[in-house]
């Protein structure tokens, strides 16, 4: 056994496990001013979250009566810890915590039971392949506040992986997910199908800022096409944006009308940067744009299989880590350089960081 | 000797070549559908030319009295067809032709010197390294119009090099020029580095209908950082936005303004999406943001060269060739992928290819 524990926090957005999950996560989900900004946000965000929950718990009853994020996130961990033993004995033994954004298991529940285990070197292990403050940041922002909150801010000593868009296994493992997606489609049609890879979508504020997401989204499909030897058509959408601000585009659900109009009878869809199924692939995608396709005449729609329990994917998640500690770093160097838009304070910030890293500072005058 | 003469049609935006070129070069543009919308257009789209005339003349003016852009062109062909012979004798002797989009020489020049030189296998040869409707699929179908236009709709073979956003050379000679404008900066200053990539911006109308451009973008840089190891920090932001409808961000113009802000002191752009110096280079980048860039603090404000004259670029233009002539196809699986949003039914054509391809169509109701 190496110097550890060592303590992996799987850092997601998560979802209700059951239908008396929705309200709570939807209330936690509008409060969160770093992705939605509301005016009179105590008020307004739980009137939207309430009424929003019975349609929203009728999506989760379609798909099972709650979120499979959870278990898949669980089977990846446990995956991923094994692989880590071997990989990198002298950081074992490796343990894994889930910090869900928006429902339990939340970053407190990850930080106390790391305390519980005797962990002090931790991993603050983004499950979004690709960068986005919306997600990513998010999450990390919370983190360092659980901390905070749970008088555990001496605790750990931290480091980050903020991003792995690129990363050959990961990769590969997509690739595979979209090999396995293209079955689906007779050998006849299969030199027909167009691969739409699906993000979900982010508001025009957001990428105006400087958002690193949509560049590392093309970076990832490029990757994954390269691998196909371009041998299939393809093309990038984004899906579920809500509300009356303009989003980056082209949208997923008017793309499947377009395809329609124009005759495309095989759509293979990819979700993209999300690694387990969720209400946006096993609603959106499967169920409602399912039937929009079905309607415009898309006689093979199909989606896909999220990376979910694939065990190339976990081999995936070990490789990503296991390089990230024999690094030494605390994070990426992209993770210290702020949106120049951003007027956030906490951004990019890492409690007590294994190594020192360069974080830009909000209306700093000197160096960074 | 091969199977030659192969004409390569260079196709790019082009510049006025003195001051007297800028009033035609800018009634050509405000008069291109495919790019600018205008209400009454034959009159709104002069009026706005001949308004514009005189700035335009001033920034030419400042950078020299001309667009370098048709020296940098013929120089690169001249360098691509040396190495194509060489390369690809079975096609040889290659010759070269510029086609620019408004501004001589133009398709009917490029296609009345082919004929006079009894060129009969053509291949259109897009010099915007990533796709976008409104650069590559503009100067395409102004080509076959001008076919039609000079009577040669007959005349030739084509195929069609429609992007090239991660060939490999390209990436290497990309790279190249991002090393050569490291250098500019102290040793002491280069690790503190951020490099801006930036890209001519598109309008959101053009995003939101599924042009390719941003992801192949994203595509490049990456290829670009991980070449440089991802040594530095790094984004992407969109230039020379024009007009009251929303464009793609971050704006490089604000990108400037925020990090001055922020403090950050040494900042490397570097043009992803264009081959030559022109005016966004040479006036907007290297003047008005660098001038913007000193009046908000930052001390070192650099540009990497534009790949003009690079020995390592006409090696990558003749490859890029070279694979396409070997290939036997008439274009990219991609060119024939009509944008979902697409309602211009001039798109993704080829005159006579030299092999089929497949065409999405506009309102079809069968295979595509």
């Amino acid at each position: 056994m190496g110097d550890g524990p060592t303590g992996i926090v799987m850092m997601n957005l998560g979802g209700p496990k059951d239908l008396s999950e929705v309200q709570p996560f939807l209330l936690e989900l509008f409060a969160d001013r770093e992705i939605i900004q509301l005016p009179m946000q105590d008020w307004l965000g739980p009137f939207i979250a309430r009424r929003r929950t019975k349609s929203v718990q009728s999506n989760y009853r379609d798909i099972g009566g709650g979120s499979p994020i959870l278990k898949w996130t669980e089977e990846q961990g446990r995956g991923m810890i094994e692989r880590l033993d071997a990989l990198s004995p002298q950081t074992a033994p490796h343990k894994f915590y889930v910090a869900f954004r928006y429902i339990q298991p939340k970053s407190e529940d990850a930080l106390k039971a790391m305390k519980a285990d005797g962990v002090k070197r931790a991993v603050a292990f983004t499950q979004y392949p690709q960068f986005s403050c919306s997600t990513t940041g998010s999450s990390l922002n919370e983190l360092w506040r659980a901390a905070a909150r749970t008088g555990l801010q001496d605790a750990f000593e931290w480091s980050v992986i903020d991003r792995w868009p690129t990363h050959p296994r990961f990769v590969e493992a997509m690739t595979k997910t979209v090999e396995d997606g293209l079955t689906q489609f007779s050998e006849d049609d299969r030199d027909d199908v167009l691969v739409v890879f699906s993000a979900h979508s982010l508001p025009m504020s957001v990428i105006n800022r400087g958002d690193a997401y949509p560049g590392e989204i093309g970076a990832t499909v490029h990757e994954v096409m390269e691998r196909l030897g371009y041998g299939y058509e393809y093309m990038i959408s984004y899906q579920s944006s809500v509300g009356p601000v303009p989003w980056l585009g082209p949208s997923t659900e008017q793309v499947v009308k377009d395809l329609g109009a124009k005759g495309r009878k095989n759509v293979l869809v990819v979700g993209i940067a999300f690694t387990s199924d969720h209400i946006e692939t096993l609603h959106e995608l499967d169920i409602e744009y399912g039937e929009l396709a079905h309607e415009v005449g898309i006689t093979n729609f199909k989606r896909a299989p999220a990376l979910n329990g694939l065990p190339l994917f976990q081999d995936a998640l070990a490789e990503v880590v296991a390089e990230h500690l024999a690094s030494g770093e605390a994070c990426s160097l992209q993770y210290g350089l702020r949106c120049p838009g951003c007027t956030n304070e906490q951004c990019r910030n890492i409690l007590h960081p294994v190594a020192p890293y360069r974080r830009m500072r909000v209306g700093a005058n000197g160096k960074p």
